[in-house]
């Protein structure tokens, strides 16, 4: 994800004699100034830049197509899978649109919010789909506009299906994707990154092949930058089709749609609705086998991959687009096995970007939301200018209300009844809570045999990097420091570490050690008198539910607890202690015991009484020990703290 | 210089019954964000806030007075003096004002220019003293007009003599400093701090010292923030003097002006202008000795230093005002005799910052002026933002032209006989020049026996910081590569570290390798083929007077190579190497080459045209090592150089 690439700039060529390289340019110094660092290329450039670029660098690359879910439910777990399929590190997604589903509103289930999600919250280039048959120019228009707004900035232009059999152009309307193609480039100028669809064996309703290749023509010199194909069954298919459109004219980049066949049915009514016929070879292998659904998948997944392996051979190739019919398991399988998933994605910051636009140059955040990024993006999304290069210089505006932000996707990914046998069916006092977090860090099962999974500050397992401090998270969980998010101190370790690294090879990352938990006014009391001892090396803030807030921080700065330096760039420090994004986050912290937690039990059942006693008199405390060359001694102020209660 | 206090916020105190010293503050987050991070107090203070502060801290403090000097060659001695005497971390300067001597002029030596020197290019905190009296309501707005746009904050209102001896008021005039006081709030509002003059004899004018006090009320009243006394010769005058201010109702600070004797004549003249009688005990001791200067030197060194321990020893007394008569040896004995004098002050950043209000955030630099510090400044004078946090993000304007920049203050020190006998009389070839840079470094004297304490490009020894490089840069520059700049790498020292420290305490400070020279197109054809092995580790940017250029720093991005890391503080990152103002900085190192050293010489002379050659042909090179916890390999590249030339 991260461009090293590195260049001699040359504005006019040298007449030097002595033969060295060099070349020479005296404007340089007028034009060449960049206002923004770019750390990392690939959230400043387009769709179209990134593609000529990795084309360019002999780099294959992948696409994966999305259509929108049906149910809220469908929703969340479509998002895990961007999350966990963008981790492969596709050029982008697209999301598709059926006019019946409603697909630009605002409900959560919409292409126009899945796709806003894709971009805003999971980082991931989208493109949003958008036919125009049957639709005024002022809903297009509208729709385009939305999409704007929402920080999308590629539209796949379609005809889409005409609404009734006895279909007839309007004069004027828009009656196919040129239209929508031009319509685009009219009103929202360069703006949107356009893509087109290219029919290998020429479109069902067109007149002749040559006819079709002729409307793709049309397209590409009304605007778009690139095409998308239909799915097709033979490589040869596709080449062929390449090399007809290259003889006419068409130059822009012809991305082949893959579509790795996944069972009986779904090949049947893909067939059905794209008007295309199997091959006999594979209906001769499918027919035999159509009741094995294993046995189809592993065929398919046989056969795309062969089909790919050629297609990139040929040198004509260098992207794939998936057909993914919102499943994982084939398109991924076929992926590793052509080497072009990437197992281990280098991080760009530690943390993951979002895709909107106008958050580009954002590369500092509070480390409160480690665990909950999307929650963050949430919160921030009105602001209008994001913090870079220092978090104390951005003149953010305040964060969003808490009752805003639990939409679906921010809600937990676990049923209530998993929640209850994870983090106890009935708590009898403050230690059952205890034992949980304690679960939680360990990994082994509670005493009723579950795993403790996820907590409600942490979606997700244990992140590696917090592994590393598993047996002192342990120890002092056990006694009622209830840990929500720590790190290590780390000094100078290489960019390219597997657990801690992040960023462009070749540089150094640092961290501050860090640790934030839960703990009783008991605990603090004696955590103070020994913070006295540390005052010069550990800062601190303490906050309890009521916004009682005690803190050694210097004028309230920010203080970069993460950070990296790498050849030829500005110092990138992604993660601060920020003492005035602490007050919102410990809103967000303590709600959290309630709305997660406390809501699992009955109304006055004592389990809820005890979270509730916790949510009301415990302090959220957080710790940074500023010497992180020596070794941490967050640990010893908690067992001097320990040692002073005994 | 540093602010390293820290606080617990309270805004209401607590209610807490477990007896914790906690405090709550709900409205802690909707005001008390900043803006900007406050790295370093002492520039974002006022001159009566920083006062206060260190009053509030029991720090004592001093100030010294200057007189603008009659010639350009003085003026560059006293702004040297500014530089050495600044180094003893005085509070504030001032610089008195002469109606006869035009003191609000453009000319290098008025009391304007010189205060504005002392602000923007040697960092001190200043107050321009001004007069009032027969001048007009307009002249006066105007200087301090004048003095605001230079970036002056502070000015000592007083009324100044009366041009003839039968002075009459004027109506509606400015007959007394109290007015002058009251038309700068006018119309100024709070910008100005303003200091008025205590009489501790009462001024010779007053009708009675009860008067006199009565009209230092007025001053005060008008709003004067604090007072510097005339000169006085017992302790006791100003101790009740200062009790006589508090029992009328003066509470702001009042300063005592110590006048330490440094001679027999100039303490007549003194006491002539100002009215004042010696007291007969000093008579006595000095009359005996009138002829010789040292011993009046050292009894005026002795009454001082003793006068001023009784004065801090009163605990009424915080800072000490010196009327140096622009004279350096007596105040600074005296200063260091109390122990007041920072021998070895802090620095907040690696570079000299400037006291002018606008550059009040500036906290990054290109490298290339670091022996330049001035330059830099005046060829940034018009920028309206400085760097902040990150080079990268500033847009700035840009750089001053050449031909602005040869102000007096930026000529070389030395007069011309002397640099001919430190650089040469008469060069023969370019080993000749060579052995100059080589001598600058070894601190050797050359053929001649002349020591070669100044360079075009850096006009002081050589940095405590570069002599731990001597060795190498002894070897390379003998065989013609010329160093002008460098650092060595540094992997977390202690920000206290004596040579390389900057910043508060309990920081570590960081650097990658840095080499800048100039040298032949040969030598550098060979440096590119070796670099090319380096490709990944070495940044690089080669560009001759022609502009001819060649570099690899990626998508021309600053590479910070200067960063410090501190408690509780978001990462500092003051020294970047910049590709664009490289080219900047290109043209003013080239050009020094002529206009400091060939013009030495005559036209034509072999002399001259080898400098010249030099300067058309050769290149101007600087090198990064990013690699900064391994041993630096700039030198090993270079060495690598002569390898492959052999």
């Amino acid at each position: 994800m991260v461009n090293e690439t590195q260049h001699t700039f040359s504005a006019s060529s040298s007449s030097r004699s002595d033969g060295s390289s060099s070349s020479g340019s005296e404007s340089l110094k007028d034009n060449l100034r960049c206002s923004a660092p770019v750390f990392d290329a690939d959230r400043h450039e387009r769709l179209r830049d990134k593609m000529r670029r990795r084309q360019d660098a002999g780099d294959k690359w992948f696409s994966l197509e999305f259509f929108p879910p049906r149910t809220a439910n469908a929703a969340v777990n479509l998002i895990s899978r961007f999350d966990r399929m963008g981790a492969g590190g596709p050029l982008f997604i697209d999301v598709t649109w059926h006019p019946a589903g409603d697909p630009g509103s605002d409900k959560e289930t919409s292409s126009m919010i899945i796709a806003n999600t894709a971009v805003n919250y999971c980082g991931l280039e989208t493109i949003l789909h958008m036919t125009c048959c049957n639709q005024t120019k002022n809903d297009i228009t509208g729709h385009l506009q939305k999409a704007k707004r929402l920080g999308l900035k590629n539209i796949m232009a379609l005809r889409g299906d005409p609404a009734g059999e006895e279909w007839e152009e309007e004069v004027d309307g828009f009656n196919y994707a040129v239209d929508l193609v031009k319509h685009i480039r009219n009103e929202f100028d360069d703006y949107f990154d356009i893509c087109v669809a290219g029919y290998p064996k020429g479109h069902p309703e067109a007149e002749s092949y040559e006819a079709d290749l002729r409307h793709l023509k049309e397209k590409v010199f009304a605007g778009a930058d690139f095409i998308i194909t239909q799915l097709f069954f033979r490589p040869e298919t596709f080449l062929k089709f390449m090399k007809d459109c290259q003889a006419i004219g068409i130059t822009c980049p012809i991305i082949p749609g893959i579509f790795p066949i996944q069972g009986y049915h779904s090949l049947r009514q893909l067939v059905k609705l794209s008007k295309l016929e199997v091959p006999q070879e594979i209906k001769d292998v499918i027919e035999p086998i159509k009741d094995n659904d294993a046995a189809i998948r592993n065929y398919g997944v046989e056969l795309a991959v062969s089909m790919c392996r050629e297609l990139l051979d040929s040198g004509m190739v260098h992207g794939l687009h998936f057909y993914t019919l919102n499943r994982e398991v084939a398109t991924t399988e076929v992926l590793k096995r052509l080497g072009i998933w990437k197992e281990d994605p280098r991080r760009p910051l530690p943390w993951a970007v979002s895709a909107h636009p106008k958050r580009r140059v954002e590369d500092v955040r509070p480390i409160f939301w480690a665990s909950r990024p999307k929650s963050y993006i949430y919160r921030t999304q009105e602001w209008d200018d994001f913090p870079n290069g220092r978090w104390g210089n951005s003149s953010s505006p305040a964060f969003g209300e808490l009752k805003d932000y639990y939409l679906f996707y921010l809600k937990s990914k676990s049923p209530r009844e998993e929640l209850l046998k994870m983090w106890g069916e009935e708590l009898t006092c403050e230690e059952s809570v205890f034992e949980v977090f304690t679960c939680y860090i360990t990994g082994e099962p509670n005493r009723n045999g579950y795993k403790v999974t996820c907590m409600p500050w942490n979606d997700d397992p244990l992140a590696t990097e917090t592994s590393l401090l598993k047996d002192q998270l342990e120890k002092v969980n056990r006694r009622g420091i209830l840990t929500i998010n720590s790190q290590p101190n780390i000094n100078g370790k290489p960019s390219t570490d597997p657990i801690v690294g992040w960023g462009p090879s070749g540089g150094y990352v640092f961290q501050k050690a860090y640790l934030e938990f839960f703990t009783s006014s008991e605990i603090v009391t004696a955590l103070l008198k020994v913070l006295k001892k540390y005052e010069l090396r550990v800062n601190y803030h303490i906050v309890n539910v009521k916004g009682q807030n005690i803190t050694n921080a210097p004028d309230l700065q920010p203080n970069a607890v993460t950070w990296g330096i790498f050849p030829g760039r500005e110092i990138i420090q992604p993660t601060v202690v920020d003492p005035v994004s602490f007050l919102s986050w410990k809103d967000e912290a303590f709600a959290l015991w309630i709305k997660q937690w406390a809501k699992l039990y009955e109304e006055e059942s004592p389990s809820r009484m005890i979270i509730q006693y916790i949510h009301d008199n415990y302090y959220l405390v957080n710790l940074v020990d500023n010497d992180f060359p020596l070794e941490n001694c967050l640990w010893q102020v908690v067992e001097d703290t320990f040692e002073l209660l005994n």
